[in-house]
């Protein structure tokens, strides 16, 4: 059986835990497996390499040196692992993510990857060698180094399992599995034993943070069945990710929050046909990823537009709009980053109009103000102030979830 | 003009420092030259790496991951370097060994320069762009990263100079230039405008510490000329390195320490032919350098070889004739690391008979007592106790220079 395995940064944070993650990948190849690896870079790393680059320039470092700066991290950790497993008698090889066939396009920062030459790859198993693979970084055409973004190795992990065609790709988190809401903040929140790649990419989407959605997508798209575990429970089942999931009974899957979000409003925009358009298209050009969008109604041929980004993006889409004011007319850029998301998610929620009815009324009995909603048809998400945000996750959970 | 600069880890350990090597570097691309730099990992990122290799495997981590794990410290000096020089507005790029076409052979840890494939090199020169190459590092044929051993950086920044034919190829240090004797213990060294290559080379090899051996020897075979500078005062004219150097009134150019020695020594060895090619060739076979040779005249038909190696090889040296304990009768292996070795160097040595005789005669003035003897046309070292070795650096240094 192929498995990939794929660890994040905080499972390998030092020697004691690298060691951890050491015996887990062993006792899987000692059953006569065939293991690939992928790690992340350990513990704080890659915050102490950004802090280096800031120290060096604290606005704009070029975005291609600092993928080459970042990718120094996992280089570290992946050696650091090999050498763990070769203390143990089992042969193994570290790869970084070009040595792994890793191409991807040239967005530095948030590269996607094009395709994987698994030649290398399948010749290290086929010597019996236990495979570490560097996630979140990859090459362009130009052979330069490029990196995934936030979350990167899950879709370095799914990649190699569709690439190989791998029988089991496990992701080890902090946690051990996914649940209906964030299990340190609501106390009801209930462990699913398994959940379907349409509501797991609503979940990921919507800051759940167990599972970055690209490799959602990625594993949706290639079919790749993931289970998500805890690396500190190992042995512990965790919570299976596929393609269908038999209806459970409770009708939402889960209730996530996202902190990361600020809310960025164009006032007074002069109001003529396909401003939206020029605005929105000038931001994906960006790759900047716009989530909720509001509309004002018009007033003296003018109106607002509020938009929702990450935090990260906040700073890229304020100057993209700056650079729109010679073709579009407005008064001024707002942003607010005081805002939180929070959402409900599951896949019979389609056919079952009440359940946003029933959300707001979870809110509005907890006395919080909704500023901005977005609805799909898995999901309903409102826009909220941040210091409500734990107070709403938890009403809301407690609404459907019993 | 093409100008190579190469920058050790201590002239960029922290962000200050960087920007000091980019004003440097700036300097000289704005009188419109074109500028290669070759770095070093910052300060100590290299300890500090080789510490969490111990961590996990304080004894013997493979050599091939060593190298994966001591070259992310490159890859993180040239991306900061890079950033400090966008912030001044300056076109530049970072390549890695690999990108920089570094091709080795697959010794890992002391890989040596098989070729360099300058095209990316070229190309981005060809751009207008100020080039940072990752020094120490390269690829083996099997696509491996490989490092080429202590000082390996010098030997980078000489094979571009060689491959790119550069007009200038310049070594910064903390010292500003190469000195008869080490001017922080021999208040009467002199610095020297110019020394011949085979002179540098005996001084590099015998630890005068201010250019790595392989890069002297390299840039002999290409005809580089070498300038060594001082990264703290880099406006001051430091000592050129070259093929010919007009004699100068001392005989010899420099005296120097290398307190990195063991010696080791086999113990009543039956006396056979053959067995010093037996011993020496294994040694030579697992790339252990080995300086010294002393053989005792025999005795009961057993004799007893004395030879020196680098303290880093000292466990290899010794496991490697331990290895050959059946095909070699021998009473036992021995070793003593409390050794330096001082010699003084000179071209003109060869045909002075009297230098040799009066080196000893400085030695048993200051009552330090000759353990081992070794010349060569250029050079005479002799093997002493490591307590004695400043003063007799001092001693030999005050009889040939003043």
């Amino acid at each position: 059986m192929l498995i990939v395995k794929k660890f994040g940064g905080s499972s390998v944070a030092d020697a004691k835990k690298v060691f951890n993650v050491a015996n887990l990948i062993v006792e899987d190849y000692k059953k006569g497996n065939d293991v690939i690896v992928v790690v992340s870079a350990q513990g704080d790393t890659t915050d102490d390499l950004i802090a280096k680059a800031k120290e060096i320039n604290p606005k704009n470092p070029s975005k291609r040196e600092m993928d080459m700066l970042l990718s120094a991290g996992e280089q570290i950790s992946i050696s650091l692992l090999a050498m763990a497993i070769e203390t143990m008698g089992c042969p193994v090889i570290s790869l970084l993510g070009w040595q792994a066939g890793f191409n991807t396009d040239s967005h530095h920062t948030v590269a996607r990857i094009k395709n994987i030459n698994g030649e290398r790859l399948k010749k290290e198993i086929d010597k019996k060698k236990i495979v570490i693979v560097a996630g979140f970084q990859g090459i362009n055409k130009y052979d330069d180094v490029t990196t995934l973004g936030r979350g990167g190795s899950d879709t370095s992990a799914v990649a190699i399992a569709a690439a190989l065609k791998a029988d089991l790709c496990q992701i080890y988190t902090d946690v051990d599995g996914v649940y209906t809401a964030d299990p340190r903040k609501v106390p009801n929140a209930q462990k699913m034993d398994a959940i379907c790649y349409d509501e797991m990419l609503e979940l990921a989407t919507l800051g759940a943070q167990v599972l970055n959605n690209r490799s959602v997508e990625m594993a949706k798209k290639y079919n790749v069945e993931l289970e998500v575990r805890s690396s500190l429970e190992p042995h512990k089942s965790g919570t299976i990710v596929k393609e269908k999931v038999k209806m459970e009974k409770t009708l939402i899957k889960g209730v996530a929050k996202d902190n990361n979000v600020a809310s960025i409003s164009i006032v007074e925009l002069e109001d003529k046909p396909g401003i939206a358009f020029k605005i929105f298209n000038k931001l994906a050009q960006a790759k900047i990823n716009v989530d909720i969008i509001l509309q004002s109604i018009g007033r003296n041929n003018t109106k607002d537009i509020t938009f929702t980004v990450s935090q990260d993006n906040r700073e890229d889409a304020i100057a993209v709009i700056e650079a729109l004011k010679d073709t579009l007319d407005f008064k001024a850029v707002t942003y607010d980053e005081g805002v939180s998301k929070v959402s409900i998610v599951g896949a019979g929620m389609e056919s079952n109009p009440g359940v946003a009815a029933k959300m707001f009324e979870a809110l509005f009995d907890a006395g919080i103000n909704i500023r901005m909603i977005s609805t799909s048809e898995i999901k309903v998400s409102v826009l909220i102030d941040e210091n409500k945000a734990d107070e709403a996750v938890i009403a809301v959970h407690d609404k459907f979830v019993n």
